[in-house]
Parts: C-alpha cells; structure tokens; sequence
C-alpha cells in the first residue's frame, strides 16, 4: 500500500482551488515557493531528522540538538541562504536550540537597545556568529515583574567598570535559553547603582565563556536548570542559571542607546525616546501570535486527517464503520480549531503590519498610537496562546488513544508549546494591562476623547450599549455587520460593566484587584472582538482563486458563532443577544460544519506541511496509519531484545516465589 | 534554613481542626492510620524514590518499575500487609506497573465473568502471583467499540480448543498494560465462532510466555507500542501489541460464567444473567472517579503551596511583595479547583456506596436500577476525569515558569492522568450515553413512570419547568436549596429542549447524531448537578471537628457557584436565573474566597500527602522551594561536565568559523 493517497477520496471532494489557498495562508506567492523549497530541502536532509528525537537521553538530545545547530548553519552559508531563507530553514529544523534566542533575541535587542557604536562592534560578531549570544533576564525569584529583579550592576568609577553581582539565590538567572551549556555572551539585566543610587533595571553585555576552552570566566557560575516538560520538546534547549560573582565588564558594555553612565559615573537619558523600545516588544509579540497559528494549525492537520482515516462504531452489520469526522460531537470539537487556525494566521498577519506601522509612527516621534498598540499586541499574544495551547491538548483528545502516543507528535507538540503562555508575558498579567487600557478609554469616553485604531468601536458607546441584536432567523446570523455588532457590543458592555463597578471603590487600586477576575474576561471579549474584525477585514480583500473566499467565509463564521456559543453566558447577560438567538447561532453552527466537512482534509493540505515537519504517524499526508503505527512500535529501545533488562532478577524470582531471600 | 517551615505563618492562619479534615478527606480514622502509616513506609525506602524518575532512558525506567514491582511485593509479604494496607502501598509507590492491570483488571475479571471453577483454577494462581494477568481488550483499529473487534476464537471441535487469531493488521491487540513485556497471561477478547457462526465477543484466559524463560509462546507476536506522553509517567508501563497466529487453547478457558461452549461446539447462555457483567464496570469506574480527586487534590497541592510561596510585584518601595495567592485572578483560577477537589472526593465515596448497593441488588436479581446507575457513573467518569485533566495544567500554569519543570511534579501528573479521559470509554462517547437515558427518562415522564435515583428531581418537571431563582442578594446564594434548585431547572430544561429539538426529527438516530453536541452538553449539566446535590448530601451529615463543617460548606458553595459563572450560558439561556441573579453569585463567590484563603494551606495539608508522594519542589511542605530549586538544576545530566558533549564537534567549529570543511 506504499504510495497509495489513503486521502485521495477526500481530497476529491474540496471545492476550492487548494493552491491559490496555499497562498493565502503562507501570505504571498513568493512566501509560498521559498517556504516550499525550504521545507523539502530540511526535510531531505538526513542530520535533521527528528523522528528519534523523544527516545534521546537529555545529553544525547542536547549533543543532537548542536549538531542540527552546526549543520544548520553550515548550510545556510554553503548554499548562501538569504535572511528570509535561513529563517525557514530554522523554522523547520523543528528543535528548539540556543540559536532561537540568538537570532529572536539577542541580535534584536542589541539593534534595539545598542548605540550605533556598540551595534557597529558587536552586531558583527553575532551575525557570523563569532559569539553566541543568549537574553539574561528572568532570574529565580522573579519572572514577570522585571522591576523588582535583584542582579546589580554598580558602576567603579575607578576602573571604568560595572561589577555585576548576584546578592541573593533569588536573583540567580534563571530560564534563558541558550544560558545554560551554549553561549558565550549574554544581554543581562541588572539595576544600575552609581554612586549609591539604584537608577532601575538596565541591559549589560556579558562575556560568559572563554572563546579558546568555552569554560566559564572568573566570578561566573553557569549550568542547565535541568529537565523540563515532556519528552523531546523544549529539553534540547539548555535553559540556564547563571550567578555572578563580582565579574567585571567595562563601561562601554551597559547598552546605551536610552540612557548612558558617563566616565564620571552619572546617570543619564538619552535623547532617544525610551518608548522606542517597546517597538521590539510589538515585534516579539507579534511573532509570537503568527506562531500560535502555526502550532495549532499543525495539530488541527493531525487531528483532521486522523479523523477521517479513523473508524468507529456505525456499521451495524459488519460493514465498513463511520469516519470519526463525520460525527457532529468531532466536528463542534474539531472545526472551529481549524477556524481558529485560520483566524489567528489573519490577526498575525495584521499585526506584522500593525508593527511596522507602529515602528514608522515612532521613528517620526509620533507615540500616540502606542498604548492601543501595546494592548493589543499583549492582548492577542494572550488569547491566542491560550487558545491555542488548549487546542493542541484538544487535537489530541480528539484522535482517541492513539494521541497518546509520542509518535502522534501531539505530546511533544503539546509540551513546546505550553511556555508561551507564561513567557513574554504571562497571560492573565497580559490581560489585566489589556483590562487598565481599557477602563482607561472608557474613562475619557465622556470627555469626547476619541477612541483610535482596535477601540475606535467604543467611539460609538452610545449606539452599541442600547443596540438590540436583530437575529429573526438562522441565516441571520451569516451577516458581518451582525456577527460584528454582536461582538461590539459585548465586549464594550462588559468594559463599562467593569469601570461602573470599579468607581464604588474609594481605593481604586483596590477595585481593580478585587475585580481583577471581570476585567481580564472584559479584556479577552476585546480581544476576541479583533480576532473576528480583522477576519471580516481580510474577506473585504480581494481573494483570487475558485471557491477560496466562500471557505474563508465559512470558517469566519464558524470562528465568530463557536465564540458566541463558547462564551454564551457574556452574550447573554449583557442582553447584546437573546437566548433565542444565541440558540438560532448554534443551529447556524450546526449547518457550517456541514459546509466545512467535504473540505475539511483540503483546507489543512493548505498549511502546505511535509510529514517530516508535521512529525506525526497519525498526520500522514497519505493516511497510511495503521502500518505505520505498527512499525513504529518495533523500533522502541524496549523492543530491542524479547525478554525485558530485568526478567532474570525482578519477574523471574517473582514468578517462581523466590523473592524472600532475594537483593533487590 | 534546612528544617524551619516557611508555611508555618500560612497554618497558623487556619480556623479549623486539620487533623479532623484529614479523616474527612480520606473516609475514617481507621484508613487515615493505614494510608498515612504505609506513605511514610514507602517515603522512606530508598528503593522507593522517584526523583530521578524523569532523567531516565526508557529501558532504564522499566527495569526500574520492575524492580519496584518485586520490590514492593517482597515487602508486602515480609510484612504481612493485609489486603487494604497492599493496595496503599502500590498506590503510593506512584509509578504505573503491570501489577496494576494485574489486580486492577485481570483479577477483578475472572472474579467477574470467570465460573467457580475457573475462579478456583487461576485466582490462587494471580493471587500468588505465579502467573502475571493483563486485560487485553482494544485493538490497533478498535477502541471504544468493543462489538467491532476483529480477533477471532474459533471452535474446534476435533480437538476440544479454541483457535485465536489476529486476522487483519487492525485487529492486532493495542494498548493493553502489562502485555508489552511482562505478563505471562491475557485475558483475551475475541470474537466466538462456533459451526461457522459469530457469536460475539467473549473473554478467554491465554498464555503469553513461557513460564520458564518467558519467551512467547508460539504463535504469539508480542512487544511493546513504544513511547507516550511525557518523562517518566505513562513510560514506565509496557503497554502492548499482540498478534495471534492460530494459538490454540483448551476450551476451559474461555470465561463461562454468563455464556459456555458445549464439548459439541453449541453456544449456551448460563442462567446467570448478563447484567451482572455491568457491576465490574461500575467498579472499575468508581475507581476512576476517586482517582480523579486524588490527581486533582495533589496537583492543588502542589499550586496553592507554591502560591503562598512565591510574591511577584506589588511592593512600591522595595519592600517585599505580594504572595501570589492573595491576588484575586490566582483565586479565582486556583479555589474552584481545591473546591473541585473535595467535590470530587465526595461523589466518589457515594459511589463506592452506589456499588455496594448494586451489587446487592443484583445478587438479588433486581435490575431495575441498572440503567440509571450505569449511566450516573459514566457520567461522572466523564466530568471528572475532564475536569481533572484540565485542572492540573491549569495547577502547572499558576506555578509561572517554574511549573513547567519536571521537578515542579505537574508535567508528570498531567501526562500520566490525561489518559483518564480516554481509556474505560472516551469522555464524549460516556456522555452521549448519559445523553440516551435522559432522553429516555423525560420520554417516559407523562407515562407517570417515577425516574429514580439521580434523576428523581426529574419527577418534579413540571414545577421545575416553571419555577423562578429568587435570588435577591448575594447572601441568598449561600442557601443550599436556591443552588439544588437552580442546577436541577438547568439540566432538566436542557434534557427537555434537546428532547423537543429530537422530536423534529422523522429519524430518531439522525436527529441523535445530529444534536449530539447538545445532547452532551445536556449530560454534563446533569452529571454537575449530581456532583452539587452529594456535595450537599455530604454536608447534611453529622460532622465533628472545630470548623470542619463551616470549612466544607464554603468549598460547597465555592464549587457550585463557579460552575454557575463557568456555565453561565447554560443557566441564563434556560432561564434557570436571571442575569442579575449570575452576577451577585459571581459577587458571592469572591467573598467565598476571601474566607477561603486564611485555610487554604491546611486544606491541602488535609490531603496528608508526604513530600515523596507529591514528588514536587514547588509543593514541599516546609515551603523551602528556591534552595532545592537551585540545588536540584545541578543534578541534570547536561551538568556533569561543565563543557558540553559536542562542543569540539559542534560549537568550536563554529565560532571558529571552520565549519565549512567539518563532517557533521
């Protein structure tokens, strides 16, 4: 059965133009052919394998994980990969290694944060990689609060030199990655005391490891912090703790492009706006939703094609049984993931535009956009790995007792995953700042203030807290500006909600931590509010290729109507729909799935992903699981010999009751 | 500081007898003496330790779990222990083993469908352990549906045997524990053919391997399926695949209590009936259901200790800051789920009840409850065992970064427990067949017919039907009748709705499958509701002990008004309250946690679990967390040399910039 399209029937059945769909997923014809090329190229490539990856040891997966690494590299440079090129190379090397920190960190915050001098030194040596850089920031004790970490950084004016110390075990560094086995400098974080006086936490260029022996320099003490999450996943990454012991660097390392320390010691701003920085903040966060879309869009591609390869029950007399997918329970589970895959791919996309938007409007001293957009960036960060961390878990429910399974690729999938919920930001941390910006807005509303860019919305107050939703029947409920409107109104009736009962507080710091908990789920009705009008936006477009548009229709509805169904209670209780309505959006629901089912397998053929990225039995592109399944089994290290390591001293004596006298 | 208690601050706050809540917590005085007797026992044996669980190769794990197994049935015997005292030993020994299929299923099994003679035969045989038993049921193509199983047993009556045979690549036996490497015996399901006939699935007793040198026997294809789901955790069981190539075994060990093959070949059922199957299930899944509260109350464990530990922000002037716990977005995430916890635990312990009871009956042959109890225990599989899952990640995420280290214990706990949700019927399935019976009790309701049991409130449609909350302030919350009442207008209105929505439907099993998702919705309102009224019931029971009481009804109170919040939707779009009346429960539950939070400590210290049974650096209960952080990391694998295995291969060669010529 090798080479048989197990799929193809289902295949036959999409009503839209596949390629033309390729495109709009991966953004443009371009993109496509490059990613494209990349992908076979890695996945062609015998070092990146990945299939044995979860039955590595740490040290084994850690020693795998710098080959890729060197590989990688040499590869790049041998067939002179652009930027763009050498990104989706990494980007399919599908293993978390020191250089995503090097490359996502490190080299951006250096570009950031450095003065022109100090990019003109050390931007060099990074790119050619020369040095390996990793982002010290986060330490023991502290995690999202980066005002309260304890490193210092005290300036000798005698030596020209900053002594970097760790006073406490909780201000050992600890999680960067990259830190812990493979880098040799670090941006680390420390407050800056000068002459007694502590000026706040500032970024430092640390040499950690000798360039000759890679041992750690005087002062330093360095390791891994140990095992993490899951098998494979994030353990080949070497997050590290780090302490310093009164190691000193010269002046010229603090990162000056804000503020600098001058040879005499005194502290002070540069002409460079300090909110130039947040514009790397956007950046990061951005990255981070177009990742969320591809994470879950993975794990739906798994889940579908498992799900129509998968048979259960419905033969009622010996016949063939019922594809899992045909079920109405795996669809409602099942479908509106895919449509989020689809939805969030479109609000990344936005955002990739909202940052150099952004970043043009800072350059030319404009910061007036820049709390709307500092929200939104951590607001969608927040709602799309939450979603999507949930939805991976979900995938694999959905694909029964085989998900369980490592080979599944949803386990491990999983496990890389989680973090981005708690890094960059921790979630509900995310949504509250979301929560302030908000009752912020709604606080100016009366003092004709108008609302800008995500919140503009909320400029029409008036009309959306007295509207009344006007669903009479089902197809009602496929109208943009209903599905719109419904979503406005929500989430600006929830905010006023909230700022109504935040002004009974005398206190109202106090306020907004007592009602914390209504203010981060205002913040999430927001947010889902620019999911769905950022999908309407892109339908606006115009949409080349037979059928493609009525798909994306179909899945923006999908996406708008499971939220309604999902977060009925917020609907309802703040009347932007009825109870009848809110059960004709089901019903509507019900019939979208039914559009979505013949093109289900096409629409995650669009991801475009080959089976060795994917790394997943059950997501083969040909659907040729079950052998596959069973000769995976085999090649477990447990099947190596037929009677188990073991038998003669542990089941043996057992067996035959000679355990009394045994050693064990 | 090795020795002070960091939490000793936290219990002093306490306002109830602890010591008391622990009897409450366990079920007596008597298993509170055994269970915490044997902890320490296990604690204490140093073969015993599974803090180095995580860092080994699976075939390192494995001989370790074999180990542990003779290890631990040595000291049973040494010991003496009785029946009750073995059961917690294994249980705290935490590792998954083949002697869990082995007394958990194989055992319960012969016990169950096996004759007297049968019984006689083999029990004293598993009981001695002489012969090791797995339950292999699934296949690589048949889970949930047992009726669709494809191995054969067919009769010869030439030579008095049965005839096993895996007749296709799916009918290969997948998953079952115990197989992969250790068992010597099966029970074996197959389909029964007797004269060219297909009589469905029955039981046989096979031998695997030999009791000699434990190879299998032949015709037998045995091995195991290969890694799962996280470190440690599930990897530490072989679970297997089987293959039969026409096995041949007397006809005296197909399992003959309900059905028997005549020396003539002729199928014959006994006159015992075949209901009596059913009490097994409800026996094994009332396990689940008590396993689930003890997976959910460690993982809360772990969370609401940590989260008196760790402060992050909140302090303006460098004092110190704020313990996590006290922020109210913790609270609201983390209380429900200790709430959940103790939920959980009592509905279990009216289960085992439940079992009892059956039992009883149906030894008296009175199946008349049979229906209604099946159905009340896979739905309470269902919600539970979901709930559980979600939960511990949840627990993971509200430990920060630091949850997702292996030593945090909760990567394990989740991978190890997330098959709950699949294995004994998958969750969905489970309550679809809920969803069945509701329909039919509400069918059978203007018959007259009394629904009983669980769905006796069901008798009072008509009031509930019409009947208002009158909830007026958020103390009218607090009433145990306002709750009962509002729960049951939720699930019965939801029963009725998806009944009259069936009742469109020229087709009934159409409409079923196309309603499906709400039908399960249906079924859990119903199942929550079950979980409420025993959490109530429990209350209405003498109980001793200063404060003990009060504490209880606050996690009551807790439980049912978050599941309000959560299902929001449900509750208002049925009518069961008002919008008004969803917003003061919601104002309720934070003053419940507000008396909730001086206790929370001592209500996971009521849990009694000792730090090895935890197996957690966050949930150590000196609150001693940042120093075994710290000197935990130095353990790992990656730091036995300071230099990493492959730098010379694969670092120095790349800052050297001498990769071009390197063989990689």
């Amino acid at each position: 059965m090798e080479g048989v399209d197990h799929l193809a029937h289902e295949r036959s059945k999409a009503q839209f133009d596949v390629d033309q769909m390729k495109v709009v997923w991966v953004g443009s014809r371009h993109a496509l052919q490059v990613s494209d090329r990349i992908a076979r190229l890695v996945a062609s490539d015998p070092v990146l394998r990945k299939d044995n990856r979860t039955m590595m040891t740490r040290k084994e997966l850690f020693k795998n994980t710098l080959r890729k690494a060197a590989h990688g590299w040499k590869r790049i440079n041998e067939l002179r990969l652009s930027e763009e090129e050498a990104s989706w190379f990494r980007h399919y090397v599908d293993q978390p290694a020191y250089t995503d920190l090097h490359w996502g960190m490190f080299v951006p915050f250096i570009k950031g944060s450095g003065t022109e001098e100090q990019q003109k030194k050390w931007l060099p040596l990074a790119y050619k990689m020369q040095i390996i850089g990793c982002y010290a920031q986060t330490e023991l004790g502290h995690g999202s609060n980066v005002q309260g970490l304890e490193t210092t950084a005290t300036f000798d004016p005698k030596t020209d030199e900053f002594v970097l110390n760790s006073p406490t075990l909780t201000s050992s560094k600890w999680w960067p990655g990259g830190l812990g086995k493979a880098a040799t400098h670090a941006v680390a974080f420390a407050r800056l005391i000068t002459d007694g006086k502590d000026h706040g936490v500032n970024g430092f260029i640390v040499q950690l490891r000798s360039l000759d022996d890679h041992l750690p320099l005087p002062g330093i003490t360095v390791g891994d912090i140990g095992m993490k999450f899951g098998n494979g996943a994030y353990n080949s990454m070497d997050n590290g703790v780090l302490r310093f012991d009164n190691v000193r660097i010269p002046r010229d390392q603090m990162l000056m492009r804000v503020a600098q320390v001058t040879r005499e010691g005194k502290y002070v701003q540069s002409n460079v706006p300090r909110q130039l920085l947040y514009g790397t903040m956007v950046f990061v966060r951005q990255t981070i939703v177009a990742d969320a879309s591809t994470a879950l869009s993975r794990a739906v591609c798994i889940a579908t094609r498992y799900s129509a390869v998968r048979r259960q029950f419905g033969s009622e007399n010996g016949g063939v049984e019922t594809q899992v997918i045909d079920y109405k329970t795996q669809q409602s589970r099942l479908f509106p993931l895919l449509a989020s895959a689809y939805a969030f791919r479109f609000v990344g996309e936005w955002l990739k535009w909202l940052y150099t938007d952004v970043t043009q409007k800072l350059q030319a001293n404009d910061f007036s956009t820049l709390p709307e957009v500092h929200a939104c960036t951590a607001g969608l960060k927040s709602v799309t790995t939450s979603a999507t961390a949930d939805a991976i878990e979900e995938c694999r429910k959905l694909c029964g007792g085989h998900g369980y399974l490592s080979n599944s690729g949803l386990p491990e999938l999983f496990a890389v995953y989680v973090p981005a919920c708690t890094y960059e930001g921790d979630n509900v941390v995310l949504l509250l700042q979301v929560a302030r910006f908000l009752m912020k807005t709604v606080s100016q509303l009366p003092s004709g203030k108008k609302p800008v860019g995500t919140t503009s919305y909320m400029g029409r107050a008036e009309h959306l807290i007295q509207c009344r939703c006007n669903v009479q029947k089902v197809e009602d409920w496929l109208k943009p500006s209903v599905i719109l409107e419904a979503f406005e109104a929500r989430a600006i009736r929830m905010s006023i909600a909230c700022a109504q009962d935040l002004s009974k507080f005398s206190n109202q710091e106090g306020g907004f931590a007592e009602l914390s908990s209504n203010l981060a789920e205002a913040a999430v009705a927001h947010c889902q509010l620019i999911v769905v009008s950022k999908f309407i936006e892109k339908l606006q477009q115009d949409i080349p290729g037979k059928g493609v548009k009525e798909q994306l229709q179909n899945l923006c509805n999908i996406y708008a109507l499971y939220i309604i169904h999902k977060h009925l209670g917020d609907f309802l209780s703040t009347g932007s729909i009825t109870a009848k309505q809110g059960s004709l959006a089901n019903d509507q629901l019900r019939s979208l799935y039914s559009k979505l089912r013949p093109n289900a397998i096409a629409l995650v053929d669009a991801f475009n992903y080959t089976d060795h990225y994917l790394g997943s039995v059950l997501g083969r592109y040909d659907g040729n699981v079950y052998p596959n399944l069973y000769a995976e089994a085999w090649k477990d290290p447990l099947n190596e010999s037929v009677v188990p390591d073991g038998y003669q001293e542990y089941i043996q004596p057992l067996l035959k009751n000679q355990l009394r006298n045994a050693r064990l």
